[in-house]
């Protein structure tokens, strides 16, 4: 019998089809990823090619000069930014009716190591913080531009997952209007706490907690569960304990703990699934919103397993075709080792 | 300058990043599609093969016998479905929180022809005509289920649309629930009624024709056009002129209208951009909403051109690298033949 299950957060109702079920070993990608080098002389990415980027915004670096090589992380405008901090954001109407108004915001690249070899999955976890950390410095930094209302920070996995440069990356864009699935959720979160006096997120996290059955990893400051309601067969939600609205608030021994959870659950699906499709976003507050105790951040991967067709479009529904709780059992079997050996 | 535009219909802002521009031409696709056979004894829904479903629910048949050969348009209920027409929709509650019910809806394929080499863009328009008139009897049909709180009717062209099965249909859903999407479509349809005393898609229809530049056809029942705030490029947009909120009020004329207007629109996109993956779904009110004067059901055809990402996921907003009015100008150009010759 299929199962409707009530996304708590965003309201959506998932429809588990079992009819279509899979087991968790069948989502292994048939992807082949061709071997990398440690060095590619035409990716702008790679240490020591820094000219073939806009300047730098933001790097941590040793004693080397910005946009020369010796970095460990590295911030740069998006080339082919989706929005600029430049124009005039009064809205105008085109015929009285359609609304619009220029495309100003902040979009940059966070380069997460000089080395085009690697990937998260396969880093070292203080590589991982240091990924972390150039997301909060950016975070905290772009939204004291007034025109920015909110801060996206996300990740695109292969090809199948929007990216186009193979070398390990991140974005951020800095939009100059909440975004409308941020209000949505926010509204959710609000509404849940005008009716109980508590924030939504922090008893998503309590009742997963409770049950069980669903959660991956957990440390002294996070904990990682396949959610009640998943999208995605293997949809992974990483969250604080100590809950706020804001991730640009995360404190220096979060950021470690948060590394070590992220590379954990990262090389899990990579070896579960064999390097998989996915993105991952931090759902956080919109800017004006940050210090109400509506709201929780926390990390949603999101496997890029199911093409989502014609009834997505059409209702906002979702089909998956597995419990997170056969996915969450899968995965809590695969050993991550302590540290990964770098070549 | 990249530009925001806000979709009056769902008031989701869409970036349209002109530092990523591309001709129209360029969108054209590379997906090589193999020739087919008029009969392939492994589908399925092949004419003489009427065996290999579970039986038939509806069917345009001349004198022929149920689940024998000799129809023109054939309903089955999805082997695989998503939702199934028993179970109990009760919410019951895990840990006093999360919320779940049955499965309970209905799943049906709309088989469009009994030949496996046709499409809709290559089609007839009479037999088209028979598929709409199809949709509008299972429409009706499941709406009288009480348990049924809204029927979406969409379609999956290619693989990178989400589809399995070559041969043409299309498929319906009906939903125990009102899907999210749904009602926030009908609280922006809703909200606007109760500004401005009008219809918001009646509004939205005028606005298109008096600025004309995104208008793609238009005929005595309906017009097409390339909306203001598209998600993708080539995003079309059907719409009858006589606004009603639910599509199962579609009358006789003016399904023979839609079909020909639907079979322009899916001709110019094959032809323009070679055949591209598209889903296609009819945006109707609610049941228990089909006699409210706030919203009008249209069709909206999303060709699967640039792969969401993080960033959608993690907004609701959508990076679009084309203008309507550039890919408007270009689909108008292309000539659409009366009739078809069919091999």
């Amino acid at each position: 019998m299929p199962e409707l299950r009530q996304d708590p957060a965003s309201r959506e109702w998932i429809v588990f089809s079992t009819e279509r079920a899979k087991r968790p070993d069948q989502f292994r990608t048939v992807t082949v990823r061709e071997p990398r080098p440690a060095y590619s002389e035409s990716c702008p990415f790679c240490g020591g090619n820094e000219s073939q980027t806009p300047p730098e915004k933001f790097a941590f670096r040793a004693d080397s000069k910005p946009n020369g090589p010796g970095w460990v992380v590295r911030v740069v405008p998006n080339k082919f930014a989706a929005l600029v901090p430049r124009g005039d954001l009064t809205r105008r109407h085109e015929s009285g009716f359609f609304r619009k108004a220029d495309g100003v915001g902040h979009h940059e690249v966070i380069i997460e190591t000089p080395r085009h070899d690697l990937d998260l999955a396969t880093m070292e976890a203080d590589q991982i913080e240091h990924v972390i950390l150039a997301y909060r410095q950016r975070y905290n930094q772009l939204k004291k531009d007034p025109r920015v209302e909110a801060v996206i920070i996300f990740r695109n996995h292969g090809k199948g997952a929007g990216t186009s440069l193979i070398h390990a990356h991140s974005q951020l864009i800095a939009t100059p209007v909440v975004p409308n699935l941020i209000r949505e959720r926010f509204e959710a979160a609000s509404n849940y706490y005008d009716d109980t006096g508590r924030c939504l997120h922090a008893e998503i996290l309590e009742k997963e907690l409770e049950v069980g059955s669903r959660v991956v990893d957990e440390n002294d400051a996070f904990a990682a569960f396949h959610p009640f309601a998943s999208h995605q067969p293997f949809e992974t939600w990483i969250m604080p304990k100590a809950v706020r609205a804001s991730f640009g608030s995360i404190r220096d021994d979060e950021c470690r703990h948060f590394a070590s959870i992220l590379r954990r659950a990262l090389y899990r699906l990579h070896e579960g699934l064999d390097d998989p499709d996915f993105n991952y976003v931090i759902h956080t507050a919109s800017v004006r919103d940050e210090n109400q105790p509506y709201y929780g951040w926390h990390l949603q991967i999101v496997p890029r397993i199911m093409t989502p067709a014609g009834f997505e479009i059409g209702s906002g529904m979702t089909i998956n075709t597995s419990l997170p709780e056969q996915t969450a059992a899968y995965i809590r079997e695969i050993e991550v080792p302590e540290a990964i050996a770098v070549q």
